[in-house]
């Protein structure tokens, strides 16, 4: 897959896309990430890439002129998302990374300042995502954070060791509650079950525990997940008896 | 405030926490970060800090005899919250930033692997955060992006000419639209009244343009926005009649 990002601190990228998942996905040759400055696409000696909103009011705007030419210039084709981070976009989630990992190439613009001219969005901007409902200084992080989901979807990316469709909310559920060693620690023991060997019963009190924490700290995921017969029933009967067994 | 950091990779901040705001911020004495490797906790020649999870399965689970030891030396006093970053937490926003942002310092602890040990939640984490309903490969990313939300609304990190309070979820409302020079771009024009000088009218534009774009995009958000009864009959009007005015 090939990432395009542009940016006006691509410096901001080399540390957490150099290291870890994302470094090795760079290695095997799953992820091509090409950071372009778009300093280069500014007007006159001083390259200047934003100005003052028009109708007045404070911070800086990042120019259409600027903006859509260095898209235009950067872009790999007509069929390459261009995405604009923005808290106005469609809210990112897991499924929305899934479906980003069948792409063949992203073009992801990053945002600073105050934020973009509008006409940018009507000429070249195919998507608009928004990490979450908070407001960040740049689109930086948020271009990080999904290249991040994203390209941990790419098979190979994880390795055998672990597959992605353990983690939280690959099946719209949180996961439970992990342990390793010591088996004790200041009193506090690993559950008996998961030092029995018995691989059943321990992925069955695996899957209960998921369902557990996500119904007590997220119970609006619940409602949408994909349970089964088996699984809803049991839940009922853990609500009306906290004692029903986990295994 | 005060920021520390536990981590496995500390040189991941470095470059998003050494530029534009979160520069600033330092450079101010307003935000006093530190980041503490976790690695120096860890056991023995290799100093391991994860080992394979109890009842088998794939991945390593950060062990809590490590992190438990590395929060209580790090942690600055009892009063300082101790935030783990992991899809179970509660989720992020523009009011938990706010909260954050009321705390004179705050320890962020960064899981990474499969996951960490469930008897760290029980001893020594105060408060559990998720950035949003996806999996990234840590929890570094959703430090930055934490840190970066919450000393923005630290008083003067922002500086006058840009008040956090005109943000986007600022007031429960995404913002509407910019717009910079050229007036004229590509046969796309600046609306006329941005042009007028006239303040009034482009502040009351302004303010029905974040209401209409918070409709289309996400009503959900306009529901618990704060309107008064004229934005509230405006938006009324407007719904029946595309035409009525915005200014």
């Amino acid at each position: 897959m090939q990432i395009d990002v542009l940016t006006l601190f691509p410096q901001m990228f080399e540390g957490p896309m150099g290291l870890s998942m994302m470094w090795k996905a760079q290695e095997l040759g799953l992820l091509h990430l090409r950071l372009h400055d778009l300093r280069g696409w500014g007007e006159g000696r001083r390259r200047q890439v934003d100005d003052t909103p028009c109708g007045g009011g404070g911070g800086m705007i990042l120019r259409a002129d600027v903006l859509v030419r260095a898209i235009e210039e950067v872009r790999s084709g007509d069929e390459q998302p261009v995405i604009l981070f923005t808290p106005q976009g469609r809210v990112f989630n897991q499924k929305v990374a899934a479906q980003l990992a069948q792409q063949e190439g992203l073009l992801l613009v990053c945002g600073h300042y105050e934020g973009v001219d509008e006409r940018v969005r009507q000429l070249a901007i195919t998507d608009e995502i928004s990490i979450g409902d908070y407001v960040i200084t740049g689109g930086e992080l948020a271009a990080m954070v999904v290249i991040d989901a994203t390209v941990r979807q790419l098979p190979g990316v994880l390795g055998a060791e672990h597959a992605a469709a353990q983690d939280s909310h690959a099946d719209g559920l949180l996961e439970g509650p992990h342990y390793t060693r010591p088996t004790d620690f200041r009193g506090l023991q690993v559950p008996e079950l998961l030092l029995s060997g018995d691989h059943g019963r321990i992925a069955t009190w695996r899957r209960r525990q998921s369902l557990l924490r996500t119904r007590q700290r997220r119970p609006d995921l619940l409602a949408t997940a994909r349970l089964n017969d088996e699984e809803r029933d049991w839940l009922a009967q853990r609500e009306t008896d906290p004692q029903y067994p986990d295994a």
